[in-house]
């Protein structure tokens, strides 16, 4: 098996960073293999946007949360405190993949290429749908005018950072998922 | 730089095969590469069928350029006859995605996945959303009979192969597509 079979094998959803800074040069390598995605048609329809202010991250976390504990349902809430109490899992980089409307296909490409090339760097990851609750909070607008270039919308986050000694495991894959004619 | 990061910088849209099938071993690790994909709340939105049968791909590119060759706007026809005049580039296996509605994203995941394994075991390829006209032929519905599970659609496919001596090269990254927060 070739080092990039072996990557897409052992990546996981991991939900424990040590919050500890990524080298530069990592999170600019990741940043790369995230525009080198392929597209429909070479629209490249993204922007993307890296945060490495573990401040903003942690604040964005923090009134997210806070907005989740006044919600009536608190599934969520509760889901994520049993997971630590940080919806973002004290990550301290966050991509933020901004889309043109009708393009999800395209984003999770780049979300993927992004994950792919972290774990390839012994870099914890997850593919956050959950980080567009950021933009419903009291914060909201402030935050959109930050990551949401006009003319896109949000897409998806990764967050990216070095995993804690409790790190995950893939998901078995199911193999009944696939068929072959011919 | 590791071996993934080489293969997301060096994987390019391919279209031009030579038609020699692919070694049964590396079909089936690519499908598992597919199956490994990350996905929301690790639904697997998804169903794979992997069509090595090179007549019936054969088949599905005559009947759609013929409805091409139809159209009163013949742009999409033109371009793909000064391609060669195949619509799937003599690939001899496809990957068909099928995808539950709304799971566009989980699906670009699983092209990438798909797009990436080939690449690293130095197989052309090309997502192929064109690959949906098939349906639109006389023969539509035979093969979503085939491809398409109940209550899932048409995702994309993933058209892989030896690539002919013409092959390309990949697009030039858009570095002006990152900014930086931090």
């Amino acid at each position: 098996m070739n080092n990039t079979l072996n990557v897409i094998e052992t990546r996981y959803s991991c939900r424990s960073y040590t919050g500890t800074a990524i080298e530069a040069e990592k999170v600019e390598a990741i940043a790369l293999a995230a525009v080198q995605s392929p597209s429909g048609m070479n629209q490249q329809p993204w922007e993307i946007t890296v945060i490495t202010d573990k401040a903003l991250i942690d604040e964005m976390d923090a009134v997210t949360m806070d907005m989740l504990s006044k919600q009536e349902d608190k599934a969520l809430y509760k889901r994520m405190a049993l997971r630590g109490g940080k919806i973002f899992y004290n990550a301290p980089c966050m991509f933020v993949i901004a889309k043109k409307p009708g393009t999800d296909l395209d984003c999770g490409i780049v979300s993927e290429n992004i994950a792919l090339a972290a774990t390839s760097l012994n870099l914890g990851n997850v593919i956050c749908g959950l980080a567009r609750l950021i933009f419903d909070t009291e914060k909201g607008a402030e935050y959109a005018a930050q990551l949401i270039p006009e003319g896109y919308e949000f897409g998806v986050a990764v967050l990216v950072g070095y995993a804690t000694e409790q790190e995950g495991t893939p998901h078995e894959p199911n193999m009944k998922k696939i068929r072959y004619i011919g």
